[in-house]
């Protein structure tokens, strides 16, 4: 049986490849476990920053970064002075999406589920301003107070009933960059959106993708956003967990916002 | 009141304005009556093509041309061999995008909802396949029947649970314009579309638009098809009515399909 898999950063401990040698950093997905047997190492990252933590390559130097990174400028295509809403926006994305939103003279508002997230957005992450969804009555209502002006980028993480006040709430030519839905991942019957009548009226563009068909962009990514991060100008947040027996847990509680920024799971330190 | 308005082939009879004079032939937006006073004569378009039906300007020749046009390759991008569903395609703008899609190498399968327009998709306008969405019990199965290969472009007319079955179709990396959503204009209640997640999963663009945001391009098209018409490889098909107390019913006619092909009304022959 294949064990579960997520993102890791490791050490090589041998190798039988060419490109990889023992002791060589690397980030990529690997199984839930202390030892993995990786037979595909094309599909690994050599660590090239060590003068960052490591841990880094788990999120703003990895996948997460690189969703972000492609959601918000290769997807959405930015201009100074537009309006963003991230949703999820305290996750390990939408926590880089705001960031990167403001880097680009962009007002961006995020929201999510705890005062905490929320007081994280504003005060850790830049955001202009941030609100929690589960104290809205009227989703549509929150964004109208927070956009008078419409919003004319949206980062996707949650999909069902929020987008729906978003496309209420879009100005014309706005772009929707989906990255995730995660509102409808573990329910029953899905919610319909009803009102995407409005892409055409707004002329909107709403655009899915999947970080892996990016990667090529990686060496790009990492030109523009280490130099950020060693200035300070770009931050992240992990919420820690010690030891692989408490991965599953960590995991569940992904679901009901129980993390704080990205979830790490410390296996092994070095 | 201002009357209402609609497209319109008409003559100059009198202008105050330096670009227009007396005995031009014009097309654009006009009020539903038999002489109009027109105060901004720059969103009119001077016909410079006499040598084909004037009538053609109200279709192929101007918005409804242009809509297939833009919503086809500017917004679709079509490439040799693809996969194009087009719903709502014995409609003026359907029947031309399903022209268009055969002229650049893709299959095409049209949806609509009468045998007489099925066989006109087939037989007339050269659709590889077409099918009467009201004999079909599940969309879903219909679709699959035509595209097992999935669908690379959607041109999009319909929403609702067209389009819900239309994005369980889908390719990966495929492109859907969003035209009109007609199944949507005049119920109580939209319906709900519940697996945008597939935007996601499939990497799909779905994107609105306004024809009057292109008309820049008008030239081009005209470039490109006024040939095609001359050739008879783009053909076309009104359904006149005649007389413009006749104009109310023919519109509403539109809305529970009873035209086949462009609604055409002659208010005066010259």
């Amino acid at each position: 049986m294949q064990p579960i898999a997520g993102y890791v950063v490791a050490k090589v401990i041998d190798s039988g490849h060419s490109n990889f040698k023992k002791g060589d950093l690397v980030w990529g997905v690997a199984g839930w476990e202390e030892y993995s047997i990786i037979n595909a190492p094309e599909a690994l990252f050599k660590i090239q920053h060590t003068d960052v933590p490591l841990s880094y390559h788990l999120a703003n130097l990895g996948m997460a970064g690189m969703t972000a990174y492609v959601g918000f400028y290769e997807i959405c295509a930015p201009k100074k002075g537009e309006y963003v809403f991230v949703s999820a926006a305290s996750g390990a994305v939408g926590q880089l999406v705001g960031q990167f939103a403001k880097l680009s003279g962009c007002y961006v508002v995020g929201s999510a589920g705890t005062k905490e997230k929320v007081d994280l957005l504003k005060n850790k992450y830049g955001f202009d301003e941030a609100f929690n969804y589960k104290e809205e009555q009227d989703l549509n209502a929150a964004l109208k107070r927070y956009f008078p002006n419409g919003i004319d980028i949206y980062y996707e993480n949650v999909g069902g009933k929020m987008l729906e006040a978003v496309l209420s709430n879009m100005r014309l030519n706005g772009r929707i960059s989906v990255c995730g839905m995660i509102s409808q991942y573990n329910i029953e019957q899905e919610e319909g959106v009803r009102n995407l009548f409005l892409l055409v009226t707004k002329r909107l563009r709403m655009q899915g993708f999947i970080v892996g068909d990016y990667y090529h962009m990686y060496p790009k990514y990492m030109e523009m956003v280490v130099p950020l991060i060693k200035q300070g100008k770009v931050c992240y947040m992990e919420d820690v967990v010690e030891g692989i027996e408490n991965a599953p847990a960590a995991l569940v509680g992904l679901f009901s916002g129980k993390n704080v920024g990205k979830q790490v799971v410390v296996v092994a330190s070095d």
